[in-house]
């Protein structure tokens, strides 16, 4: 291995990282704009400012640090991706990206202080806002914001269950900035986890993602009556919690009906009041369903959205909102073509993989020329304490990362 | 109406309780033990102790307060209810029987002064702790301490959904009392509401109540696991929201079979993690069974435990606990002999009706002869800030308490 990055270094400050917010089934709990987010964002502000990167939080809250090493106008090559976790979740899904990114950054600049390039184009390491959508609704939310797709208001409007908006989050934490993001950007590249088990079975560090499936997520809000679950006649009872029954195994069938090619989920059922006695007053339920064909997706939902309304029976109202419509894509053909080149110099033949979960990386890919890169889940294991990538395979990965970036920095932007 | 009560004091007193925890909509939400709950049992202290009422309380916060209105050593006829409120619900569940039963115990003084009757039995008003069960599982749980049906080291240990104790939140209102719980009771007498439309529908104020229902009341833990609702494949999901669906269709199964006379429910679902995008890991579900009959109920749950063991495939786990299964019984015949008595002395010819849902006099029937009066509820709303009952009606079932009570204790018990 050619080792521009410091294994140690590297696996060292994501052990650093690791300590905000974490459980102790040896996960992070993490979800964005938290307290132990505010921490990590602090931690790594310094090990940033320690390097000599300088910084820009934008109003959403997403954190560029720029390294300077072809001069102050040259555009950026931006990699990163997330610091926060799903609730109770894992220690890789994001840091691994954003700390994979740090490193190439440096590693690119020893390179250049080596002469062994001369930089054309600055770097600019990222963390994005709000990725895993679990506190704040819809997920890769501050990606969006900065690719246009989100507008300002709207995300830091957006209210966790207590009701505490993401602008009031982001002040508490010291996060809501007034920088303006950088825009002269050539390329984005984000290393991640894969979260599947492909890798592992394959026995390979690396992936490069083709590109993204299509995602949609529903929330469906149904509306009964709550009432005494003891004297009430079941006759004048309106539960809301049976339509919602019939819809989760409604939802699962339109998977199994395509040997679960399309993937379909229920993953969050908030119940009111939620009490033993009380017959459920309102139920919302929150579903996504995946696919990496377009038609096959159209279809699904199609279905689903003829299928809900017909559950407005004996006094329910239900309605449907589609808060994520994100269609199928494909990543930059020369960045893949540069990740597969720079790969094989290192001696590996890297997978060829979809992404199937939503990233910062697809948002991106709307407005520059992206690509991604993973790195092997044991057991395809993630959003769990028990989420795990080996050193070596973070390692393997963060060297093609930083040879990517050696390798882009060098060339003049078309 | 033979006015004993005073129908302004009635009504103003819950007006005064009303204010404890309530809500926006007009209901109370004052769960056991918490704040709100302090608050209300301080101003009924201070209302018992103006009146001349000695107040006890014993180790699981169960309030008794003594009118001694027949010398220190007579036996008691015990009336009360309870003043604890579901999450986001009603004002009259409970504290309509407390309060009855504070002028109840007035009535008879003031008759007593007046020479209309000469007492042979104190009079006790009592508050149970926890009814509900919304926080603290069971429900109707200080009146089963109080029976001798539930061991009081079990009801201090259980747990609400942060992990306090019930004993922790009692001593954080001071109500975790060391006082001995008196014990020479000749009788127990509820007014509460109904929670059903009889009454309303019958255009009639009173009804005595011939017996309970039988009740089996099951916890239900279902263990998936939790993994990306993204790139995890179908067939390596655990999701414990599936089987928890199916259970709930099922359990509603059960009681259509019936016509709706086997009365069915889920009324609460904790999921965990419950968030969009990751699988459930675990689903804890709480349903009911209720029945007039005991074989009808006993088949149904026989089908039922039988039914879930077969859900525990695909990797899934499921356990079943059963904390209440309480059988159908019948009150006092005497006692509901004398609520008809004296409610025909007063004009009203009362429903005879079952309770289906549990109350603390269920409790009180093991070890004491007990009745309960039910006054209307508005549309047989219930656990609801929309439950009501007109002044007109509260009054009417007062009065029927105050007579019952005044002729019980003139009387010398067997």
């Amino acid at each position: 291995m050619a080792n521009l990055v410091d294994a140690g270094a590297l696996i060292g400050d994501l052990e650093q990282l690791s300590q905000f917010g974490r459980t102790p089934e040896g996960g992070v709990h993490r979800e964005a704009a938290t307290q132990d987010d505010g921490r990590a964002r602090d931690w790594l502000v310094g090990r940033l400012r320690d390097e000599g990167f300088s910084i820009a939080i934008d109003p959403v809250g997403n954190m560029f640090a720029i390294l300077e090493i072809a001069g102050p106008d040259a555009p950026l090559v931006m990699v990163g991706s997330h610091l926060d976790s799903q609730p109770h979740g894992g220690r890789f899904d994001g840091p691994a990206g954003v700390l994979a990114a740090l490193h190439a950054a440096l590693a690119a600049r020893a390179e250049s202080r080596r002469g062994r390039i001369t930089p054309q184009q600055n770097v600019c390491v990222v963390n994005w806002t709000n990725e895993e959508g679990s506190r704040f609704a819809p997920s890769i939310m501050g990606s969006a914001v900065y690719a246009g797709l989100l507008p300002l208001e709207t995300a830091l409007a957006a209210t966790d269950r207590d009701g505490t908006t993401l602008e009031e989050a982001l002040r508490s934490i010291g996060y809501l900035g007034r920088d303006i993001a950088p825009r002269q950007v050539s390329a984005y590249i984000e290393l991640h986890i894969e979260q599947g088990t492909a890798l592992e079975q394959a026995r390979c560090p690396v992936a490069v993602v083709g590109g993204n499936w299509g995602t949609v997520k529903y929330i469906i809000d149904i509306q009964g009556r709550a009432s005494h679950t003891g004297p009430t006649p079941m006759a004048d009872r309106i539960d809301a919690l049976l339509p919602a029954a019939t819809l989760i195994l409604r939802i699962r069938e339109l998977s199994d009906r395509t040997g679960g090619a399309l993937l379909s989920s229920v993953g969050r059922l908030d119940v009111v009041p939620n009490s033993t006695n009380i017959v459920a007053q309102t139920v919302r339920l929150f579903a996504e369903l995946r696919d990496r064909d377009p038609a096959r997706l159209r279809a699904a939902c199609a279905e689903l959205e003829a299928f809900v309304p017909t559950l407005a029976v004996g006094g329910v109202a239900i309605s449907v909102r589609k808060p994520t419509d994100r269609p199928a894509g494909h990543f930059d053909e020369h960045l893949k073509a540069t990740i597969v080149g720079e790969a094989n110099r290192l001696g590996i033949d890297p997978l060829h993989l979809d992404t199937v979960a939503g990233h910062d990386a697809v948002n991106l890919a709307r407005i520059v020329p992206t690509a991604m890169i993973f790195v092997p889940s044991r057991d395809g294991i993630s959003h769990n304490p028990r989420e795990y990538t080996s050193d070596a395979d973070l390692h393997a990965g963060s060297e093609v990362l930083a040879a990517v970036v050696r390798t882009l920095v060098a060339e003049r932007p078309a």
